[in-house]
């Protein structure tokens, strides 16, 4: 497991948590979801990711979610886990869930209520690591968790045994590629990019992959952009963010900004039949001429990367 | 009971979680805190705030708090609990306890991971108001929790059953004044004040308490001061409000910014003898140079409202 | 002069710039306005505020109004003048004209297009202190201009010959307090709350006055609050502040809230007959509905305080 | 010169503006500042703008910059001209002394101090466009103007005559694919990068060019990343902006990072002899160790694009 992790490459989709309802998961989408994203060439699975909606699961449902999905995937790619918590403990007790199940590596955001400053996060960050039994990626998701790794922190992290990659999902390029620098000194060290909007520009300057939300619709379109991208193959590039600008401009801009990415996706997933569309707590679905939107959306998307509306919806 | 609460008055301080190592309470610091500030004449107790570091604990300490704590109140005053957390479930499941252990009413603020829209913000809180066995108070804690409970929303609010009284922890004072002229016309709702450098501008306005964290130290400071707001005693409340203020300039203002009030304020129960000082993660206890600041500071505060230094010191 | 500026104390509306047109001031308006707000009691005037739209001024016009200002008032009451500036030589400029025209003090916010640390605001800040040929106030207005001035830096500026006072607008009333410890410390220093909706809270507690702009249209009413305040006289205080949130919250609250203060105080002041309603560039005017909506507010507001609405108004 | 504009592309260096004091022009240093960059074969000039300090120099200083740069230059590459300003009036002013000095365009942000909601921003941008004798590029440049020419307007900008290219200094390169996607659609309408970390980025995908700070120090290493990005040649891409991410990360974080940029890249030109290093209020240049730590980071960088230090400074 850690030759395969080390470094991980490719496209890690943030699972989508299927839900039958607001505090139920949707077992038949969640195998569905897995199989479609399988078959569309993805290199891992990243499950309780902000995408999985983790912070509003309850813990039964996430620890069932992880047996599920471990069970289901069996070894056929890396499984990570989000542990990512305001309690250093609940982050830890996912972690063993996460172990025992089968996973190979944990995720982790700074905690989220208290902005910690850099020396304690630092500080708790790597106590963290030393008391999970994964290899642990940091995640950076300044947007949700006000703060951010700075480089600095992020450079004294990679001594920390156990530390083995780094998601970033700010946003922010020129920090990105100054972190890009500072990984690409440490061999088997892993960095990903979180907004799949920047994920050809990662790639193209050495990023070792991407965490698309899209790929739970489209896994293949975000695989070949990856493949061009790595291959440095520009005019593949080019030709394959625009239409995966197209998505994130159409499906993921319905409604209120706030919410429109999760509603947009899981409302998408729901109309071509992956799974249902029920958001946990607080968030509700799409209806009405929202979920018309995203379907017409969805029609204007090319067939060959996207899949087209299913008769009837289980939503 | 309900009568007690409605509208609740007071000072209502957020107990600080007293901890013996950052995975365990501090139960003996715990049983002298709650007695001390009962003592000072405080109306009733908040556990499970901000100050009580709730989203840093896991929730089997959570439980044990609720349930020590009640069982030590006894009743004496109101017991209220926080149950903000991202998953609306493991809200309801600390409401459960809370109702169990004999607690009064339940304390919420927004889910702080995913910033909701005002609209689902509504409906949500609204459904959780229905689900909690006990009265619950909104909490707003834009700082920490990224999103506001706007006037509108409070005001829709306001009509849910259940729902008796809101904490303001904004510092906005114009948003203050303006919920306060909101809050006039529902007779039995409480408004309650968190920053208590506004303590007595709240009250001297109509405002009903306020949830002072430097009442676990100093519990009759701040219950004079109310007193004197409430009564309309100017000069006493100007006098009081100047001691607060020096409170607050010297032991919240230590260290790192981000986190100097929860570490200045334990740092000093612990000097004075009340409880030990640990944190939760991700946050490490002062010590050496820091320790000695808050220890000067607090000797310079008034003997007759804020407790000695303690001859050997449960750190 | 000097005498009467310190401290100064009581209301100094910051006056609204009468336009005829975005680049043509309404010199009748102007005489209208100052009249009326002299009769209204008030005990200082700030020309060239954020209220007066300095910023969105041609330096020609910021002339022309300081001179027909400061020749209107003749004397009656002190005059400050604003001084704001990304330029530290227009700044000097402008306080040159200033006390060519007679004006009495300048007041001064940060720079605001680049955000200085808080060692170059202080030396800037100093610097330009003692390069003005008039007394000078502070002006701290962190929404627009993104720093605040620090505890310690006011501190430190408080140091400077020629530094009289400070306007806070902040709106962060824990900032206040301790600002109004600090300043209370320094004899003749004025300290001047900006939210008019703050103006009880401050003078409550020893502030010297307060920069209110709803005085362009209600002068008595600020007048009458402050001196309620000043004497500690609280059951005035109260009733008036109440009429106050009620201005505020229906005047300035129309439309995009962005620029609904300024869009809102104009139109008002257009509608009850004391000037043009016209806007610098980049704002435009209120029209229609949006009028109507301010027409209907100003109808509900007390007759004893608020003009009524004019006949034909000069809009 | 319209075709030369239609579009804009390759690198145009936001051009220093040389002060021999914070109120006055080093001529000398203009003149060799010019001719470095123009050597390094830059493809336009960018004055007065935010590395050109233009909002804190004098409009006496701005005119003067204006018109001898216009004549250095001689028409050897276009010439662009900043004209924001929070006063309409003094942009169309300073347009208009571009103009007469043969500038051949004007930039311009959004008005700095009121935060204008879209629709204003829009209305008032056109109404400029319209007022100024040059073609128009927009200026997105929220960190110091607190607003975002969001995607919307822009495209209703991009119908408004004499509005010819936008530069996009907000960093966000999400927000930059998707301006890049929707300018693709106007032939002529220049897309340019601010920050130069990103210039291989925006330029590998299709953006005309980068208006890149450094380019006043190496102008010969960002002609050679446009110019590898421009012609697909990503290895070359990659090592160079390998060399630009060790320029930023050296020389513009020294010292307090609200000013870190500005004062490192004065200092480093007056370190390599091009100019002096005053820079206007409210900011002080490096001295002492902050100097020695920029002329060592200048040591470090390849001598084939970055100048030796200079045996006697000219600071």
């Amino acid at each position: 497991m850690t030759t395969r992790l080390q470094p991980l490459t490719g496209i890690v989709p943030p699972l989508v948590t299927p839900l039958a309802a607001p505090d139920r998961l949707d077992y038949a989408g969640l195998e569905r979801l897995i199989e479609h994203v399988l078959a569309g060439g993805v290199h891992g699975l990243f499950l309780l990711g902000t995408t999985g909606e983790a912070p509003s699961l309850a813990y039964k449902q996430r620890c069932e979610l992880i047996e599920r999905a471990c069970q289901q995937v069996a070894g056929r790619v890396p499984v990570l886990v989000g542990i990512t918590d305001t309690s250093f403990q609940e982050s830890v007790f996912i972690a063993e869930q996460a172990a025992d199940a089968g996973a190979n590596a944990v995720v982790l955001a700074p905690p989220y209520y208290f902005p910690a400053g850099q020396n304690d996060l630092f500080a708790s960050v790597a106590r963290l690591a030393q008391a999970v039994p994964l290899p642990l990626f940091l995640y950076n998701m300044p947007s949700h968790t006000k703060i951010s790794f700075e480089l600095e922190t992020v450079r004294r992290l990679m001594d920390v045994d156990n530390i083995v990659g780094i998601k970033d999902s700010s946003g922010q390029m020129v920090y990105f590629h100054k972190l890009r620098e500072l990984v690409a000194r440490r061999e088997g060290f892993s960095l990903l990019m979180g907004p799949e909007e920047l994920l050809a520009d990662a790639v193209l300057f050495g990023a070792h992959g991407g965490v698309c939300g899209g790929a739970n619709l489209a896994p293949r379109l975000y695989v070949d952009l990856y493949e061009a991208a790595a291959t440095g193959n520009l005019p593949e590039a080019r030709r394959l963010l625009q239409v995966v600008l197209r998505l994130s401009s159409s499906i993921y801009t319905v409604g209120d900004s706030q919410s429109s990415y999760l509603k947009g996706l899981k409302c998408a997933l729901s109309l071509v039949g992956l799974c249902a569309d029920s958001l946990a707590e607080p968030f509700q679905a799409f209806t009405g001429v929202q979920r018309e939107q995203i379907a017409r959306a969805l029609d204007e998307l090319p067939a060959d990367y996207v899949p087209r509306l299913a008769a009837a919806t289980p939503s």
